[in-house]
């Protein structure tokens, strides 16, 4: 997969996304990021990339010409000539969730626009972006955040990213409860000990525990999934939330 | 306010809290930020940090020993003696909005335990972490690009963080709407107009054509916004989401 992220803030890729699988997938080859710098493009004397809302109100605007331009450029990268799907984050945006993640994991390209401050002149989102995508309910600095968030769950998806032993299949969401509690040693730790049929060796048995404190919390937490299940196992075969 | 992260990996925290608003609110004074490395309190000669979890299953999981003595050590450097507010990032969590972010904005003292691979020892979470919070309904890496994500959102709600022309109040969430489109120079970009009443100077219509926006967007993309905030209206005053 071929990701270029728009941004004005390149630097704040450089740890989030340079770690752990996300470093092994771009160093195995099954991904690589280019980050590339909006304010580059701009065509004012100062580079000058925002400028007051029309209309008036709090912060400051991103301008259209440096990111159209900017977006232009990037696409003459890519060695296919189709349109990429074209992310921008924002609040307003379909929330993200793990069936939107193995989505966009099976796409070749992909491009990410950042915003910051108030966000993106409209016709950026009107004439350049497939995807107006939200992380979650809360207001975040800029999109730089949301955009690495997305990476590093749509990565991990890429096959061959994760080890056989890391399978994602386990995981909370796919089988569309949340995961059941992990222990590991040592099997007392100041005087808290691990439940023991963990210790069992009974495979079964710990099969039925795990799926019955997964029910549980979820149940507890998040009945809404319990109800979504329920509706898409109706809906269709495939439990995937 | 005073946050300690504890972590595997304090260099995935270099690039996302150091520049712009967060940035700037360190600078300030109003917000320090520790990262603290798990893996210099392990007991082990080789400083590991995880093992195999108990019952089987993929993956490794974090084990307690050294996050409980980091654990110690980190709230010793606290003047107060009070337990501080300890967040786990887990998809199991609450989920992160908004209110939560206004609500933890308020707190002195703030530790995030970040999980990574299977994530941790559930007797971590039994005994020292005070709120599990989840940022959304996807699977990432590890846990620290939901602290970054949280300690963004958080940050920015401090008194003084943002200058007085960039205040939150009118952003999406706030008023329990998306927000309205932006718009900034140029009037004409490729041909691609403002709409008109953006540019009459008439304060009323603007307002109303912006609350019509707001309306319309979240009406068409998350009528349940629409459906809460009606009924938080009715339960109180503040219609804060």
């Amino acid at each position: 997969m071929e990701i270029k992220v728009l941004t004005l803030f390149p630097e704040m890729f450089k740890g989030p996304l340079d770690v752990s699988i996300i470093k092994n997938a771009q160093e195995k080859g099954l991904l690589t990021i280019e980050y590339i710098n909006i304010r580059d493009f701009s065509n004012s004397k100062h580079k000058k990339v925002d400028d007051y809302p029309y209309g008036g109100g709090a912060g400051m605007v991103m301008t259209p010409q440096p990111i159209f331009d900017c977006y232009e450029k990037t696409l003459e990268k890519f060695k296919d000539s189709i349109k990429p799907r074209t992310i921008y984050c924002t609040p307003k945006g379909k929330v993200f969730n793990q069936q939107i993640a193995l989505e966009l994991s099976k796409e070749k390209h992909l491009v990410f626009i950042c915003g910051h401050y108030e966000g993106v002149d409209q016709r950026v989102i009107d004439e350049l972006v497939t995807d107006e995508i939200s992380i979650g309910d809360y207001v975040l600095t800029g999109g730089e955040l949301p955009v690495a968030v997305i990476i590093d769950a749509i990565s991990r998806l890429i096959p061959g990213v994760l080890g056989q032993d890391e399978s994602y299949q386990e995981e909370s969401f796919y089988s569309g409860l949340l995961e059941y509690p992990h222990y590991t040693r040592p099997e007392n730790f100041r005087g808290l000990t691990v439940p023991s049929v963990l210790l069992s060796g009974n495979h079964k048995e710990i099969a039925n525990w795990r799926n019955q404190k997964a029910m549980e919390v979820t149940n507890k937490r998040r009945p809404d999934l319990i109800a979504r299940m329920k509706n898409k196992k109706r809906d269709e075969n495939n439990i995937l939330l």
